[in-house]
């Protein structure tokens, strides 16, 4: 089993440390004690051209991207919080995958179906039940499958200004939703994989 | 295979015919299809208690609903639109199921785990992406799993004023969406049924 | 200049005291400190009948809160947080006022112009600012003003478990969110008091 | 009395025509009947990069569009809808706007304050509702004052595929909208030009 989770910071790789990357390591280290192999991108990094097809033309980086993603069997989006809302990169990032909707396999099904979907939430203090809601909608729209508790978050007290990177320890409540999320959405990736959904007709 | 489709309308069975009633039926019917017995709770009819535990007292309908929720494989949850947003009837039911959050059954998993969900969502016009994210993430929070293309929707034109119930025949989109989300929501369920959930620990 | 407070609680007065009370007595303080008479009123101790006119008919409590509404300067909309969303309370009333969408005064002005909104959140943890979003957009459809920093919220950090009526002093941070509400609200409330918008045609 | 209009569709000028650009051009007109002198700003033209600083660097285009804001009273964000959400391209700007929370005037306010924000959202089918939602809290967050039924949008039929640029006419609604939109916007921007909100102090 694959997972690919995207990271959406608004941060390339080359500034500061990016709490999302601490949040999204910590899930893949839960999910590689499921057996699942994992892998981040940085898509801040990257030229993704705004767009809604799968491929921008010239020097569009989506395109190899949507091939990790559909090499996986998992897709965990992280995303930091700005203005309670999730980051414009990880919305690039949901616009690009919008094209799922018209790219079907043979069976009249869209090319994402029968991989599990998770989100994952970072900020200094509220929106993460938004987040988690406009994600979900947005990944379950282009044929991704979610699992019970789907998100792992942390944010701080209302207008608070602690970043999850600067946290001496993973508070419990975060280690348990991390460990929760990583065996469902395994199990749930799995039962799939043995069992795709029907064809369309 | 049972189905619950719980009718959020604000309006009570005496009254006007419920456009989310139309919906909700053309749900059971496709569900039906696929072997699933199905019934609708008309929610405005019962006295549900604000509140967030399973049993709010005296004179309280939400326990029995409970009851029939925990004994089916589906929930659907279907809603009107009202300024864009579900309505106060689909919110009270969501905070009832709050209570699962601290229910758990002997491998500590909610008592809802391993059910899956789906949303109706009916309008005169816009609302219903809002709608699904919001029942989307509410519903996966309290242990409902999601198939892709969980939601069956219709709403008109913007600030237009013709209800679903008025429109002479179904249009093609809504009754494609309503097939895909029965075949969907039956085939992880089959699977959830057969293979549980881990427990927790 | 007279303002209202609606406590959206789950709770009536004759239960646990409300941390979204303690909110709505910090505003109306304020707003007290600007010269605006306030009073709060608990919704959930009233019979707010499921619609959206503005009478519901026999033993419905709202058009006595609508009137309460309409000869005031200030509507403030409290709700506490349940699943990172307003309460079916809080929707319940926001429903009821989607009849001023019809009802106009002799210049085609929804019955509600020229009256300023706020907003109050409190919760354990996140969703303020969802919260906030929905209220604004629901208060600004049916013809409220909203003055900047029109929200004052408090939620703890992720997954946690204390009450605002818990705290020992209100954080600072709540306190200076609660002054400029108060502030801004009132000079803008002041300005369309004495400057209407003007008659749509 | 001037507007700034920032169009957030996801191409670029010398693309397919934008129906955003069409809905804002219709509100510059109706802005115009009220006297006020009105740019649109095609973002996907420049380079804004992503951060939450005023200027984030070489080649950043975002200081110049923040100082056409700033000099404007009236700020319109206009926005495609792709999955029922706003663009990344209007993310984006809002989060460059984010630095608004701490860059204030000598008397402690935000310095975008005494400006008035309105929305315009354009899609193939529902959606507007939340997105106006979700502007409104952004805009408001970061100092914008709000007047009543501040969205003009379109959007068509559950799952239709009309673009409003297609639209041979435009239809009675939307043109009361946009009409209804500059007198509400007008009127308080000129308020509040007028009459500063009170120094934080």
């Amino acid at each position: 089993m694959k997972a690919i989770a995207l990271n959406a910071t608004l941060k390339t790789s080359d500034g500061d440390p990016s709490s999302t990357e601490k949040m999204l390591e910590l899930l893949l280290s839960e999910l590689e004690k499921e057996g699942v192999d994992g892998e981040i991108v940085r898509l801040a990094d990257l030229n993704i051209k705004p767009g809604v097809k799968s491929d921008e033309g010239e020097d569009d980086d989506w395109p190899e991207v949507r091939s990790r993603v559909l090499a996986a069997d998992i897709l965990v989006l992280g995303t930091p919080v700005w203005l309670g809302q999730p980051s414009s990169v990880a919305k690039r990032a949901l616009e690009r995958m919008n094209a799922f909707l018209s790219e079907k396999d043979d069976g009249g099904r869209m090319v994402s179906y029968n991989r599990v979907a998770a989100v994952a939430v970072v900020g200094n203090e509220d929106g993460a039940h938004h987040i988690s809601a406009e994600l979900y909608q947005a990944l379950n729209d282009v044929g991704f499958t979610l699992a019970p508790n789907a998100v792992c978050y942390w944010v701080g007290e209302a207008m608070g200004g602690t970043d999850f990177k600067e946290l001496d320890k993973t508070p419990d409540p975060v280690s348990s939703a991390a460990t929760m999320l990583a065996r469902n959405t395994v199990h749930l990736a799995r039962l799939l994989k043995a069992n795709v959904y029907p064809p369309v007709s």
